[in-house]
């Protein structure tokens, strides 16, 4: 089919007759069916059962340094569950903080603490006149939500397929020093599944900030979420890039087993530089007297190690490569060649972008809803919910079981069809 | 024996000599006694093991309404949770979020959100010249921690059998609007073991504040936690007991199952009126997907109910009451009559609270360190760990195995003769 854009007017409007015809009979099929979150499907909870049974009554709750579990105390996690994440992440066990179940709750503790202590002895945030960070977009909603209550003002970066726009996000750290942070997810990111290119994150490591308390947020929350076993994404390790560029203590790394073991039940873990994590224990210290390190201990029984982790990885793999395939086959048949949308193809994380004809975006989402498939909300993508292209659409494909994937695709393929379709005769009116 | 002030110079140098032998003995036996922390000791931690296995690989990890408890969602607890510790601590289900796996965090929270965004739209704190607490001595030295860290301005507020001075609190929180706070343990108070009066609660919420942001911080951390089954405090609802007032808003309440189940793996939660819930929800919902379910739904289907939680309870106490009764048996035996301390006869909690001679304190607890013995450090129960009379140590009782605790409480009561002789000497000196 040649693309809608070389089509005329009549050819547009009789496939749009068929299409609504489509519509409508999804519209009378009383669909309920969602893909707004990067949620685990339940076939994948149950690959983590096993860690329910680690831990029983008869067995002996004791690290191997003789710390009793179950009491009081061990502020920064117990050395078991260090060296496990920190195999994960790739970094030493030494340069971790084990914290509770939430890596998006140690992000905001983060800030928070920047807001009312400040960064390594500079000027609580709080204080200031103007905070910035560096929003690389489409990007995480949550992240944003964060920088957005703290009243931090955003700025836009656009994702490439290598990463942020490196000569931007360098000519604005080096000039501002209201800019603090930049907020990145360097594998597999959210939303557009790319990964950041080496040469983005030597770049990023050797960044000249006019603030002394700039750091780069680097949540690392797919490192090891790959969909296949000879095709992987490899992102530098960012705390030994930023060391050997002589800025140890530009960094910020976070992660968690959520989307590893149970979400809501794992444990997370910022690693950093030993200044930085001398700053932070100075909080941790007085916020509590530690995480749960029964869960720390059954999470390391559980995976035993790095290797007994990449294995569990593998069979996660097994069960989400499927849908993307499904999602990517689908569009691939009912939109390519059309040039009313592009999408990624990432290799591993939880999410496909995808990128509507500029101002199609929200209109494609609530035609969705109002057949019944829940999509992330357009704009949720961008700072302030504010996409300025009205373009861009996250879609989730891990939660719904396959068929009811199929089903919701192809109805959003069908709204993309059709919204794209009354965008293109509008502009053939004004013209 | 007569009280020592009533002795001779000679009478007491006497003495001295003995007890300074006895002391060599002790130093002779390589101590290492630790009496300085309210931790549970590992024969309590043993009476929850059963926890580990309700939850198994076989068992379904869904709670009554449907919510799987392995992935995201649900903010503030699930509904079972939410029964079982609104049952605890005799507040509505609808009145509780639950959180992690600490109160302590969850009062650093409470606090820092009100450093950065305010309490209930009233002007963030962080924006103001002096933010002030009022803080019962002595008391919780972590409480005071989380004051000081934010550079809060503590002011001392005694402590009676009955609960803080009234008459003090209510003419300062009536005429201040910098007072926005004031630290409550109002059951088996940490240190002093007292418990808050019906009327004293009923004052506090009466109060009649001049800061509209001014809240009580109601840490309940000991409410089910009594040693006797028959004779046992009784403290006033305190949420109840300010809707009666009229002041519905006016209370924050804290607890955890820290000293239930295990120290450390948990679950807390905050109780409050409405409309304090909903602002804190407006932070909640950017911090955090939600809390640990796994963990939620793991106590409740240990404890069952609120029944299974007292008899559980109950055999805490049949592990803490020898523990108590020996150190006042050893206190009543070494030190009755000698007038040089008094100290306190809880029915519950976790700390027995010692008034030694003015000025001794320090002396005290640093003698018993050079033995062997750790006690919490000589004014910890005071703001800036600075007690103007240098008089009060907290003893812990509950860690150390009886044996230990029994040495370590004869050489406590040997280095308050000690001291106290040599303060009593000193003074006759300068006569």
């Amino acid at each position: 089919m040649k693309p809608y854009g070389e089509m005329t007017r009549e050819e547009l409007l009789e496939l749009k007759k068929g299409l609504s015809e489509q519509y409508r009979e999804f519209q009378g099929r009383n669909l309920q069916l969602d893909m707004s979150r990067g949620k685990p499907s339940s076939e994948q909870l149950d690959l983590s059962m096993g860690m329910m049974d680690v831990l029983g009554s008869s067995d002996d709750l004791t690290c191997e340094d003789g710390t009793d579990c179950r009491n009081y105390g061990v502020l920064d996690g117990i050395a078991e569950a260090k060296e496990l994440i920190g195999d994960m992440i790739e970094v030493p066990a030494d340069n971790i903080i084990i914290y509770g179940n939430s890596s998006l709750n140690v992000m905001y503790d983060t800030i928070s603490r920047s807001m009312t202590h400040g960064v390594m002895g500079n000027t609580p945030w709080c204080k200031l006149d103007k905070v910035k960070f560096l929003c690389p977009v489409p990007g995480y909603d949550r992240h944003f939500a964060i920088t957005e209550y703290f009243n931090i003002e955003m700025i836009n970066i656009p994702m490439t397929p290598d990463g942020p726009d490196m000569d931007l996000v360098e000519s604005l750290v080096s000039s501002d020093d209201a800019i603090k942070g930049i907020w990145c997810v360097p594998k597999y990111s959210n939303p557009t599944g790319n990964s950041y290119s080496d040469q983005t994150v030597r770049r990023l490591a050797r960044l000249k900030p006019a603030a002394p308390d700039f750091r780069i947020y680097w949540d690392n929350a797919y490192g090891i979420h790959h969909l296949y076993d000879d095709v992987q994404d490899n992102v530098l390790e960012i705390l030994a890039e930023c060391k050997r560029a002589g800025n140890p203590d530009l960094v910020y790394k976070f992660s968690s087993t959520s989307k590893i073991s149970f979400p809501g039940s794992g444990i997370a873990a910022i690693a950093a530089s030993q200044n930085n994590l001398a700053d932070i224990r100075k909080q941790l210290c007085i916020q509590t007297i530690g995480h749960d390190k029964v869960n720390q201990l059954r999470h390391v029984r559980f995976f035993q190690n790095i290797h007994g982790m990449i294995e569990h990885m593998r069979k996660h793999a097994n069960i989400l490569r499927p849908k993307f395939e499904a999602v990517e086959e689908i569009l691939d048949r009912e939109l390519g060649g059309l040039e009313i949308g592009r999408w990624t193809k990432p290799r591993g994380g939880y999410f496909i972008s995808f990128e509507s004809l500029d101002g199609c975006a929200k209109a494609i989402v609530a035609k969705c809803k109002k057949a019944g498939v829940v999509m992330t909300n357009a704009g949720a993508t961008y700072p302030y919910g504010k996409d300025p292209h009205d373009s861009n659409i996250r879609i989730a494909p891990s939660y719904p079981p396959l068929s009811d994937l199929i089903t919701a695709t192809e109805l959003f393929a069908l709204c993309v069809k059709i919204v794209s379709i009354n965008k293109i005769l509008a502009e053939k009116e004004t013209v």
